[in-house]
């Protein structure tokens, strides 16, 4: 322990030490003094607690963060500084594309550039942690945080994480001031939840948790992520927040994670709703056994405090308990450099200079544009030239709602409208500022108004308060308004471009067959509309790959690729071939995903020529070393991601069907071929055995290389 | 041991044993003479092995049975019977409603009379035992085995698996000739395949499967059950049949089964499929190991025997597991007779005197009456006096597919149909030949035809190949064309009854919403029509009640009424109010189903009036006793459900909101008052902690009375 720490810690009253636990949210504060304030309880917050309180979220500013400090020192018994945190979560100011849209880029490097300008913007800002990145794996697209996620891939979802936090918190050992301190989320599983239905119950089995959902805290926490969140769900029966085994067995003891584990939003609290908890000090002393350092916002280590302060004798295991917690709490503080300086990177000037500046927003519409994916190009439809007559219509033609949910400090005002992007470049286009999704659609008009357009380009697709924290929903096609005017312009002749801006994915079999071409944006961000125009024009050839299956219907819900093996597989194509009944499928639908896991299209075409193991007998401390031969066949430049999936032939337990193990995005000129060379270190083949442990297994591998979940060029080998 | 038995085992060759392990198919036999015939792989069988098979599955009639032994026995080296197996599921050749339809009764009485009539149908047929019952918890209607299932609660379902049991296998230690042995199935989970689809992966917590899942199985066990069938499901990442954990561990140690196990049709092979077994003879292994006595019809034991025979040195730990499961099958045989008589109760005579009798039929005909679930009934239209004007249409009317998959003997062509029976008690009423469910529905004829009369019942629903195994689904609600006749019908102003024939629960939100009444008879058997017209004459009130919770739409599936508290539950009844945004609910849908766990109307008006304990403080090995008032307020004597659900107000773990904890069934003449005493031993609120013990805790729980899952009764009590 460092020394300013421990007699820190000796000197605090049982009080202090509680305070020192607790993070109020901003609304306790004001400006120009800190006082209690705001719609919440008053007389939950004494001035006194207020002025030992350890952290505060959702603050931000350089000059109203300094402001509290100051005040806040100023009172302060101990004058232990205050650290911010906040939803920092795909962008301070200048807006990314949402995760999931990010994700799409296959590009670790680009999440990690992204991670460190919101850094940088948070860090001038007044921030010293963000909750961010959330790496709950999630095959169930009801799920309204979907939109925050990676996917439904581990090892995707893995490399994606510890790329956000590299970006966050920096590549160094120390955390600078243009860095902030990162916290993954939510500790464990919470993408699971069941039903997609927000704070609803997970339940998966310890095996699967180990196989499939833990690397991706993992590899945050590999990557160093200073603190974690605890999630809202149960697993194996119990709240995480109060989860020992969890938290205790698993979090500290076997991954070894000795940072600041923080409660979500009330969720100590709600430990009572969860049933597990008579009082705030039951939950209180619960979720101190569990390790979780700090509470949010339900107040119940202050209401532990106060009964253990009533108390003439307070149990040694308490104290023990609370002391390690503000000893985690106050390391950070110390990690974060903020006995050295409260202050730390909080700068107007600096705040101005570094936030929204345009170099940010350039990369801001580079990762737009690699996270759009091209669902659909019929006859190469795409891109545009720039003197086609088209007509733009939809409901969100002329909306900035383009950021997306958790984006707090963006100002979607500051945005162009995807009209006005495309006017830009299109000069012969028209914008109607009809929508054209009445209930009685008047074909006519519509036919009418477009009637001197060639293309008619559609912007489809959900608000930004359709997905995000607790907006879970149960269907997933677009609006039937929607769909109706898709119907209409198909009826009336029209090619349609259409675009769907969306938090999750949709079940958009419909709009596949009704367009002609389809591009999937996301929400992407302050500088979506410019990117989506960038593609329409051809200026930038599209590369985003799908982090999840869409699926054709919400009953085949969950869908995802990496499916176990099961012994009786769909083997032919068709699952509604009645020849062979007894297979697992459906009667009355496909087995397979309308697009698959991995899948985007290009305006190039691509093809695996060759791939050429360099071993292919491996040994288990070794890699698998490969070289793939690419060529793209067009005309035009463009980027594309290869993509290895593996499947171990016999093994303990069941294995899925593929596994992603490796993926490279690469550029391709027009016309050429490229060697790449790729490896898969064997380590990477561990998996979760019968006994919980995980392991490489020798015995027979194949790997699929291609350019989704489907890759077709087949390659077996050996770990001996 | 028994001593002929081990003597018997001493005799056996290597080959002989497997062989005994085997079960084949109906189709390598033949009726006259024991032969290789029949689709299958004739090179898998040899003569000799064929005269040293230990059992059949599928044969069936008497005489048939009795010709096949006798030639087997002529034939076989050491004279030891077979043993004669068959999918007898709801009835023999008398043909019960579907078990879902049955567990509607909420009666575990006639759930045994049920399966005593089928056990001595079956037995009088040859039949020694019976693939049944299946126990296997479901949450998911896409599953197309739910129609076999007792539905979603583990207190019914085990009730129900327990009266079965009882019913098949008779009250008494031994099987005498008139019953069958049981087997339960599908050890274990089977009914939680991932999306509903069959044959696919169950992947639940160890914690939920022995706190929800375990219950059904239990019970079977606790009442004798002498086979069980392993699952085709992996659990916890390895098939159920090569799974040594859930096997060894759980199965025969914990739980004490010294029975029979029998994998289901090809499980043994299909774990090469699976990916844990390389070869037949290792799959044949792994099963031995995990302790499967008896292989159907994947030929792996065979295999494995073969192997072994050109081996020098046999492994002793082989040769052990192999005599254990020869001992368990000669075991059996010894119990159900077969040494002392091998043609035991196959009696041509005795056979038609007991199978489909009128006796049998008028059981049926009461199952079916007592499982048919009157869903609405606006404005009491039902029941309806029988000079009514009526005209009846729709696909089903004419239609005698009311047996329901599984009723392998059942002869669908005996059956009356609905028009039939309603023409019986209705003398005033039309039946259209038209279905009027062609895409473009003629209004104006179909006002013509109905104009005479007040009330049109229309017959919806679907086939019986929709449901059973392999019929997973993904859209749950009536086809469309059926949806459609629905609406037109409401548009002519029409009151209509809707009659309901399905094996699934189905979405039911428009039917609702276009029907004066809905009437559910699931698959209804043998004399269903029958049943359904005295329900809607009145002669029978009605008074089913829903074994599973039906959903508004797919997007909520799972949906169960037991579910597990949250953090955030749902306060308020609407989902859909914006103000409480940060809830466990989706945006677009209501949490709750459009009926719930255990609903279910009659043409009486029941009320609890009062619930008194006897006891508020009980003792940990004590019962809570309670005298419960119920009123039948209406001029109509009816049977309703007395349902008690209890929840435990602060456990280790989460608790589900509620439990059905008690239920009994009472009828009640028209305008009186009856006092009915329960009682609720507390070993039945047992869970499983966290260290997967289960325990009653001591301290708070509540309980609510009522006829259905949102019973509003509430009184509290402890456990002292």
């Amino acid at each position: 322990m460092t020394v300013r720490i421990t007699e820190l810690i000796d000197k605090m009253s049982l009080l202090e030490k509680v305070e020192q636990l607790s993070q109020l949210s901003a609304d306790y504060f004001q400006g120009d003094e800190v006082a209690l304030t705001g719609p919440t309880d008053k007389t939950k917050v004494t001035t006194e607690e207020l002025y030992s309180v350890g952290s505060v979220l959702g603050i931000s500013g350089a000059d109203r963060a300094r402001k509290i400090q100051t005040d806040y020192l100023q009172h302060s018994r101990l004058k232990i500084p205050l650290l911010f945190m906040a939803d920092v979560v795909h962008g301070y100011k200048t807006i990314f594309p949402i995760p999931l849209g990010l994700a799409s880029s296959f590009d670790p490097e680009l999440v990690e550039q992204a991670a460190k300008i919101a850094a940088k913007e948070a860090a001038a800002s007044g921030l010293h942690a963000v909750f961010a990145p959330m790496v709950d794996l999630v095959r169930d697209p009801r799920w309204g945080r979907v939109m925050e996620a990676n996917g439904e891939d581990p090892f995707l979802n893995g490399s994606l994480a510890a790329a956000s936090v590299r970006g966050f918190q920096g590549r160094g050992e120390s955390l600078d001031e243009n860095h902030v301190a990162a916290c993954v989320k939510h500790f464990a599983a919470y993408g699971a939840a069941e039903g997609g239905r927000e704070y609803n119950t997970v339940d998966i089995s310890e095996w699967q948790f180990r196989d499939q959902y833990l690397e991706g805290y993992q590899r945050a926490l590999a990557a160093g992520v200073r603190l974690v969140m605890t999630s809202f769900n149960t697993l194996f029966g119990v709240p995480a927040t109060a989860n020992q085994v969890l938290m205790r067995s698993i979090l500290r003891k076997e991954l070894g994670f000795n940072g600041v584990l923080i409660s979500d939003w009330n969720a100590i609290g709600e430990l009572k709703e969860h049933g597990v908890a008579s009082s705030q000090t039951e939950a209180a002393i619960k979720a101190l056994k569990a390790g979780v350092d700090i509470d949010m916002m339900s107040f119940a280590y202050r209401e532990l405090g106060r009964q253990l302060e009533k108390r003439e004798h307070v149990p040694q295991e308490l104290i023990t308990l609370l002391d390690e917690a503000v000893y985690r709490v106050l390391k950070l503080k110390e990690e974060l450099g903020l006995f050295a300086d409260p202050f730390r990177g909080m700068d107007a000037l600096k705040e101005e200079k570094n936030v929204f500046t345009e170099d940010n927003l350039e990369i801001a519409q580079k990762a737009a544009e690699e996270s759009t994916v091209l669902l659909e190009n019929k006859e190469n439809l795409l891109p545009l030239s720039p003197n086609t007559k088209i007509t733009l219509l939809g409901p969100l033609a002329r909306e900035k709602d383009l950021l997306g949910s958790w984006s707090w400090k963006g100002d979607s005002h500051e945005n162009m409208t995807i009209a006005a992007a495309l006017q830009s470049k299109f000069k012969k286009m028209t914008v109607l500022t009809e929508s054209f999704t009445a209930e009685e659609l008047d074909l006519v008009a519509l036919a009418q108004k477009t009637a001197a357009s060639q293309i008619v380009i559609v912007a489809l697709g959900l608000t930004s308060d359709q997905s995000g924290e607790a907006t879970s929903m149960t269907h997933l096609e677009l609006p039937a308004e929607q769909l109706a005017l898709l119907k209409a312009l198909k009826k009336i002749g029209k090619k349609v471009v259409t675009l769907v801006v969306t938090g999750r994915p949709l079940v958009l079999t419909e709009v596949s067959k009704l367009s002609d071409a389809v591009l999937l944006p996301w929400f992407p961000g302050s500088r979506g509309a410019q990117a989506i125009t960038e593609i329409i024009a051809g200026a930038i050839n599209p590369s985003g790959k799908l982090p999840m299956s869409f699926p054709r219907s919400i009953g085949q819900i969950p869908l995802y690729y990496n499916s176990l093996r099961t012994g009786r597989p769909l083997t032919g194509e068709d699952s509604l071939d009645k020849e062979n009944k007894y297979l697992s499928k459906y009667i009355d639908e496909q087995n397979s995903p309308l697009y698959c896991f991995g899948y985007g299209q290009s305006y190039a075409t691509f093809e695996i020529k060759e791939v050429v193991l360099a071993n292919n007998q491996v040994a288990k401390n070794d890699e698998l070393r490969l070289e793939v031969t690419v060529a793209n066949e067009s005309q035009i430049d463009g980027q594309t991601v290869i993509q290895g999936y593996t499947h171990q032939c016999v093994a303990e337990t069941a294995r899925p069907v593929r596994e992603l193990k490796m993926f490279k995005k690469i550029a391709l000129k027009a016309k050429t071929v490229k060697k790449v060379e790729m490896r898969i270190p064997t380590a990477r083949l561990a998996y979760v055995h019968q006994d919980l442990t995980s392991s490489v297994d020798r015995g027979a591998y194949e790997l699929y290389v291609g350019f989704d979940a489907n890759a077709q060029k087949k390659i077996s080998f050996e770990i001996i």
